[in-house]
C-alpha cells in the first residue's frame, strides 16, 4: 500500500454499516473487521517491530519521555497562556467541567494555535502515525484536557470510534489518538486507563442520539456509553492498565480502544494534549445517526 | 500506663480548645500536641517495634492479608446479605450515593450485626489497637463502605478527627480507624489514599457547621473540608500513598491522618469495613460546634 493510494471506502450508510450502534434495544459485541496496523514493513526510525506488534495486540503504545523537558516547557507555557486567555471566554471550543465553571477542554488547538499546530505536525509523531495507519493522515480532532488537581472529574469508559462513527460518520477504524502528557502522570492523579485488547471488539451501545448531543456530551457523556456487562467482559479478557510516566510521555491508542479515567482529588493537575489522526482514506461521511454533522472544531471535514 | 488508668481529660470547651476548627475566617495549620503511639513497650505478639515506629512516623500501618480467605468469605457473605436487606430500607444508618440511590455506607454494623460485632472484637485487632492507644478501647463508629464498580464516587480529603472533634466532641487525638478490605484493592479501583505524616498537623477548616449537617455530609462533605493550600503543603511534605493489596488486608490509620479516595469506574467493587476505636480515656464531650450531638449510630456515647 502506498501513501498515495486513493480511498475505496464509501460514505457510511445505515444499511451496510459494519459497526452499528445506538440502533438496537440491547448491547452487542461486534468483532472488528478492520486492521489495527495497516503497514507492517517498518518505514521509519522511531518505533521498531516489537513496538508495532505490541500496539497491534494491545491497541496502545506508551512512549516514555518521548519529548524532552525543554520542549514540554514550551508547550506548558502555551497551555498556561491559553488557559488564561480562555478563562472567561464563551466560545464553543472551550468546554467546562460538569457542574462547574472550570475549563475541562479546549478543542481545535491544532487549528487555532501556532504552537500546537506545530506539535501536531511533529515529524517523529507523523512518522509513527503514518506507519500504523499506512497512509497519509490528517488531524481529525485536537484538544487540550485540563484535569485540575482536587476537582478533576472522571471520564467514563468509551470507545472514541463509537462516537466518531455514529455522530461524525467516520467510516472505518483507521484512526488513532496521541495523548501527550504535559505533567507527570502517576497512579493517584486520575491517569488515563485503557483496557488492553478491547480495540478488537466494537461495543454496540444502546440509546438514540439526541440532536446537538455534543453540547452536553463533551462535558459528560450520556449516549454512546457502553453497558456494564460488555465492560466486564472486556476487562476480564484484558485487565486495566494505566500507563504513567513523566511529562513528555506519549500514549498512542487505537480509535476503538476502551478507555477512561477516574477523578483526581490529588493536588497535582493532569493536563495533556490529545491529537487524533485519521487516514486520508477514511474521511468522514454522513453521520450514521442521520443527524447533521458535528461542528468542524470537533470533527474536521477539511482534510 | 495501665489499661485501667482513669481519664484525666475534661469535656472540650471552646475557650480552651487546642484544635479549633470552623471558627476562624482563614485556615490554620496547628501542630499536634497529642501522642500518636501511647504505649511504646510492646505488649502483644501481633505487631513489632518497627511496625509501631512506622505507624508513629507515618500515621498509618498496612497489614497485608491480615485475615485469611475463609474469614473474608464469611464477611463477604454477610455484607451481601446486608446489602440485599437494606436495598430499599429507609433508615438513618443506610447512606446512599450523592445524586443516586445506591448504598454508599451502612453505619453501626458493630452494634446491629452479630458477625461484624465479632469482627470489631477480634483479639488480634484489639491487641494492636490497645497497644497503640495505650488503654482499653471502645468502638466509636463502624460502617461498611460499598464503593461500587463503575459508579463509585470519590471521598474528598479529610481528617476524621476534625469532624469527630467539632461535631461529636471527641476531646483529643486518641482514636484510630481500621479499614478491613473485603475485596482486592488495586491502583485503579479508587483505593484509599493517605498523606503520610499529615497526622502531625491539624488543619483548622473554614466555615460554620449547619444544624443536622450529618444528614448531607455522610453523602458528600461540605463542612470541615480542608483548603487546597493546606493540602498542597501536606502533600509536598509527605506525598500520597495508596496502600493496596488482597482482600483481608487491614489498613490502620490515625484519627488525624489526611485521607481520601478517587472515583471508581473500574468494574471491580471496593467494599471495606471501617471500625473506629477510641480510647476509654477520650470519651465524647459536648460538640465544639455548640450544636446537639450527632446520633449514636455515627458517634457512640455508650462506651
Amino acid at each position: 500500500m502506498t501513501m498515495k493510494e486513493q480511498s475505496t471506502l464509501k460514505p457510511v450508510s445505515n444499511a451496510a454499516d459494519v459497526y452499528p450502534s445506538r440502533v438496537y434495544p440491547e448491547p452487542k459485541l461486534i468483532s472488528r473487521t478492520d486492521p489495527v496496523v495497516y503497514n507492517h514493513s517498518i518505514e521509519q526510525p522511531v518505533i521498531n517491530e516489537d513496538q508495532l506488534a505490541f500496539y497491534e495486540e494491545n491497541g496502545y503504545l506508551f512512549l516514555e519521555e518521548f519529548f524532552d523537558e525543554s520542549q514540554v516547557q514550551l508547550w506548558k507555557e502555551e497551555l498556561a497562556r491559553l488557559w488564561e486567555q480562555n478563562k472567561h471566554e464563551k466560545k464553543p471550543e472551550v468546554i467546562r467541567e460538569p457542574g462547574g465553571d472550570e475549563i475541562r477542554s479546549i478543542f481545535a488547538v491544532h487549528r487555532d494555535d501556532e504552537v500546537f499546530k506545530q506539535m501536531a505536525q511533529h515529524p517523529s509523531m507523523q512518522a509513527i502515525i503514518k506507519q500504523i495507519l499506512g497512509s497519509d493522515v490528517y488531524v481529525h480532532q485536537s484538544r487540550i484536557n485540563f484535569k485540575q488537581g482536587f476537582t478533576g472529574k472522571e471520564f467514563y469508559w468509551h470507545s472514541d470510534f463509537e462516537t466518531w462513527h455514529v455522530e461524525d460518520g467516520m467510516p472505518r477504524m483507521r484512526a488513532l489518538s496521541c495523548s501527550i502528557a504535559l505533567e507527570d502522570n502517576h497512579a493517584n492523579n486520575g491517569p488515563l486507563m485503557v483496557v488492553p485488547g478491547s480495540h478488537q471488539i466494537f461495543v454496540s451501545c444502546v440509546g438514540q442520539t439526541p440532536e446537538n448531543n455534543y453540547k452536553s456530551s463533551l462535558r459528560k457523556q450520556e449516549y454512546g456509553v457502553p453497558d456494564q456487562e460488555s465492560l466486564k467482559y472486556l476487562v476480564r479478557q484484558g485487565g486495566i492498565v494505566a500507563p504513567v510516566g513523566k511529562a513528555g510521555s506519549v500514549l498512542l491508542f487505537d480509535c476503538n480502544l476502551m478507555h477512561g479515567s477516574n477523578s483526581n482529588i490529588s493536588p497535582d493537575p493532569r493536563s495533556n494534549v490529545f491529537i487524533v489522526y485519521n487516514s486520508v482514506h477514511n474521511k468522514l461521511g454522513e453521520p450514521c445517526s442521520g443527524q447533521k454533522p458535528r461542528p468542524d472544531f470537533i470533527a474536521s471535514r477539511e482534510a
